[in-house]
């Protein structure tokens, strides 16, 4: 019996989240966990970097199981996409070093939320993206997102996970990339609170509306105001692409 | 009544392809002509300037339709897309001129190929993109493209579309490009045979493997020989980007 951690992929769209519900409730867990069980997995529950809503994507996520493998590792990752849909796939496995957790290891986690700048739907691409037209002007929202770096108390973007718990996290990447037709921006923080990259997100594009100032995300992020009901931008446009360890030097 | 053109995108995934084929069969033009009929169309057929086939995509599909429409001409797309799904959508209407026919007064066709390179399966770009590993080598394939260039017979890639009919066909543009994870063909001609632009991308990517001579593509470009057996390459990476009209200079 080893401990594997293997990065995963997903689409998902077609999915109600990452964690298991349940029967007849497709989830992440529960597709990757079905594929486990004909390789001979006997866990109840494999492990996870982190918990995606409904409609989240990953490129990167982390999880972690033990198992009993008598093949090299080298074909365990081919044998598990045998048995994954479309739409999920394992894209390396490798031996998980001792104590590794992949929520409680990691160093820190990076996403990327796209954004379609288009005046009519595109079915081609709002797969992956939240259409926003007129088109929202960048500056300020770069202006916004440079006011996120550091640690800061991100209350007014999200509950603590847990009763009692804090609210400060730490950003070290936050920026807006123009794109063809469009913007991507992409955040790193050691952590992050329940749908907070989605209320950052929503808010920015009031920023690059023009009906917020970059001022008062600033105000935002220095008065985590519970009160302050933000709505988050949608699940499309937003993508785990990476968890970062100790082990590793960088992405 | 007035007779409208349409410009039209769809993800073709989950379509049965363009051309309608009756009850429980979804196809984009079944899903087109619903739509039309909430807005009180009464046809028999709208009239399309290519039938897709089942997988493939578009962004440039071009549709006809004669409707009595008492509202702005700016309003019809916006009503259409109201009835339409997620999956397709119309980018533009315009009055068609007199005699315009979607098929017949087309001066050229523009489609795009996208593969992708990547080791392992990746469920966030499989969805329009066909996964070749190892990489192909785009040199040999860039050559055997600009053999298609110009007028020949290609009917080794496909038959003609009546009895009797030839299978000469102009090209005027075709390219590969290395794109960050992979490589996409555009082609453009005056007119397809069915299922040509697949066969000739999964020649090509022979040739990229080095399974086949770039100099062999040439051979069947001016020997089309019909017993010739080919390949098409998976539906899912194709997509029509755009149809040409006379009374346009260019794309």
């Amino acid at each position: 019996m080893a401990t594997y951690k293997a990065i995963i992929a997903y689409d998902g769209t077609d999915f109600e989240g990452f964690q298991r519900l349940g029967p007849g409730r497709r989830t992440v867990q529960g597709v990757l966990e079905q594929a486990l069980a004909k390789l001979g997995w006997q866990g109840t529950s494999i492990l996870a970097a982190g918990r995606t809503d409904a409609g989240v994507h990953a490129r990167g996520q982390v999880v972690s199981f033990d198992l009993e493998w008598k093949h090299g590792i080298e074909v365990l990752g081919v044998a598990l996409n045998a048995h994954l849909p479309g739409d999920v796939s394992v894209r390396r496995v490798t031996l998980a070093g001792p104590g590794f957790h992949p929520r409680f290891s990691a160093r820190w986690r990076c996403y990327r939320y796209s954004l379609l700048s288009a005046p009519v739907r595109d079915p081609l691409a709002e797969r992956y993206a939240w259409r926003v037209w007129p088109a929202p002007d960048l500056a300020p929202m770069q202006a916004a997102a440079t006011m996120a770096l550091g640690e800061h108390d991100f209350g007014a973007f999200g509950a603590a996970p847990i009763t009692g718990g804090h609210t400060r996290r730490q950003v070290r990447l936050a920026r807006w990339m123009g794109e063809r037709e469009g913007a991507a921006f992409e955040i790193e923080a050691n952590a992050f609170l329940h749908r907070m990259v989605r209320r950052i997100v929503a808010v920015m594009v009031e920023v690059g509306r023009g009906d917020l100032a970059a001022s008062q995300v600033g105000w935002l992020i220095e008065h985590p105001d519970r009160s302050w009901a933000g709505k988050a931008a949608p699940a499309r446009g937003l993508c785990l692409e990476a968890v970062v360890y100790d082990e590793e030097a960088s992405l």
